[in-house]
């Protein structure tokens, strides 16, 4: 039997799992955090995928969720935010030649998608969009059974249209996008424009505001958290309009940590998208949904790269 | 041999072509008007395919391009907006019972897109967007080889995202589309706007004002004309950086009436994407041209439908 190793590398923890082809519980899990004083995090992945290594020495390949923009065809890492030294880093060429293994790679959003589509939330639907709102907003698209992943690996950017035009400075350094004004930070600053304008709430501005804190206050019936909520899924309601005309999707999947603001974001957006979409024609027979797969999202994202690679080579 | 009829509907003509397998040469042209006092559209359809039928007998199938959004797996057309009476129109099983082969269709935009990458400007490329400009605005992607359709063929309706939160009203009801800002009656809109308020211009309002009107003024130096096809560019610019977050293509194709105002609508589309686009890397190789097959679009884009269908079955 050919092991398949699926690897998740995140900002803070690296995870590594191997599996058998016909199932999708690993054999054995390994977490190790992504930064460490001693070594650099590649070196980090290499151990840990050596310390999994199956005793038959059967190896299938090595598929990995990058957190940041990969080119799939020549496994070049474009940027990692999170990662230092990760620019133009040929992670798939360095992998390969170390472990004489094909070696897929693919952007996390991306691979989550792919996850969902495979074993979560998305199973049996041909047109797929979903979208990972946390620190960031990421997409991943299914287009009539076919992954989008661009020609240099850089599609699906969905936290980066535009939804203000002039709007709040992106952390992509551009104006008025998604993530600008519906991620997690982007909730936060709105709060604390507001109370700086003395608007009253429970909530008190400070480093260590979190979305989750303003989910916590909207839940006990602060109005300014209610608010700022509303605003968001609002914006985000406006982006799935155009989402919608652009894919025809039967299914929009909400992944990242948003889903903790329940109703306060979604009822708002629904709201909005029922109003702007071009035509209700797109809303029927569509649903709207959260994740399934969670923290898992990245490793059986790898799992079902790795599994199509698979299929597509035989 | 076997002859591929292909179809192309428009709201003012409808033309029907016979073509052998391998040739993008037809064996026969027929135009006819699509509305008349003493025929309905449709059985003007069935008219011109039978004057066209091959003596032999022999068709493998007949593909159409509509002008409205059409359903390719069940070939019902939900509606064309200059058209009457073909809401929720069955064309395909019509056509199917009546003729007793395939029959095929898609929307004009899609194919037009299809038709460019077969035979036209985007001829080896995997990821494109098309962008037809005219009195709509209408879109037509290729993701990874793959037509985008949508799982009810309502996708790549790219003039139907919103540019201009609460902005002028579109053709579909709601506000801010591209369509709404750029198409061609959204420009002449604009030069009316300005000449009421009293901005001097050769232009003069009234109800036969065109776009190539003004396309020709600006050629000739007129202030109002160059700024309104320069608004016009800068808004098809602002939606072409979320089209290439979203597809990371390798080309960008413009069809439709706009390429007559050349330089005066591309030169500030192009500054505008160039400032707007998330990161640059999604300009490194991308090519942005005009369409090649101009009024044949939609009958090599039938024609390429059908191929397609036809290999799919073999």
């Amino acid at each position: 039997m050919s092991t398949i190793i699926a690897v998740d590398i995140g900002g803070t923890q690296i995870r590594v799992a191997t599996f058998s082809p016909d199932s999708i519980i690993p054999i054995q899990v390994k977490k190790i955090p992504t930064k460490a004083v001693k070594s650099d995090p590649y070196t980090r992945v290499v151990g840990a995928i050596e310390s999994l290594w199956p005793e038959n020495g059967k190896v299938s390949c090595i598929s990995a969720a990058i957190p940041g923009p990969v080119d799939p065809h020549t496994g070049v890492i474009a940027s990692t935010p999170n990662i230092e030294g990760w620019k133009d880093f040929p992670l798939a060429e360095k992998l390969q030649t170390h472990f004489n293994v094909p070696v897929y790679l693919g952007n996390d959003a991306n691979l989550a998608a792919l996850g969902e589509w495979n074993f979560g939330a998305g199973q049996n639907h041909m047109d797929l969009v979903y979208l990972t709102i946390s620190t960031g907003i990421g997409g991943g698209i299914i287009v009539d059974n076919h992954p989008l992943e661009g020609a240099h690996g850089l599609g699906g950017e969905l936290g980066h249209i535009t939804v203000l035009p002039n709007g709040p400075l992106c952390g992509c350094g551009q104006r008025g996008h998604l993530e600008a004004v519906a991620s997690g930070p982007a909730i936060v600053r709105h709060v604390k424009e507001q109370l700086a304008r003395g608007i009253a709430s429970s909530l008190q501005t400070g480093e260590d505001l979190t979305a989750r804190d303003i989910s916590t206050a909207a839940r006990n019936g602060d109005p300014l958290a209610i608010s700022a909520l509303a605003r968001a899924g609002e914006f985000i309601g406006m982006a799935l309009a155009d989402f919608l005309v652009i894919f025809n999707p039967t299914i929009v999947i909400f992944g990242g940590g948003v889903s903790f603001s329940g109703e306060y974001l979604f009822e708002p957006m629904q709201k909005v998208l029922k109003k702007k979409v071009m035509d209700q024609a797109y809303l029927k027979g569509l649903t709207i949904t959260t994740a399934q797969l969670g923290d898992d999202a990245g490793l059986l994202g790898s799992l079902a790269l790795a599994k199509s690679k698979i299929k597509h080579d035989n």
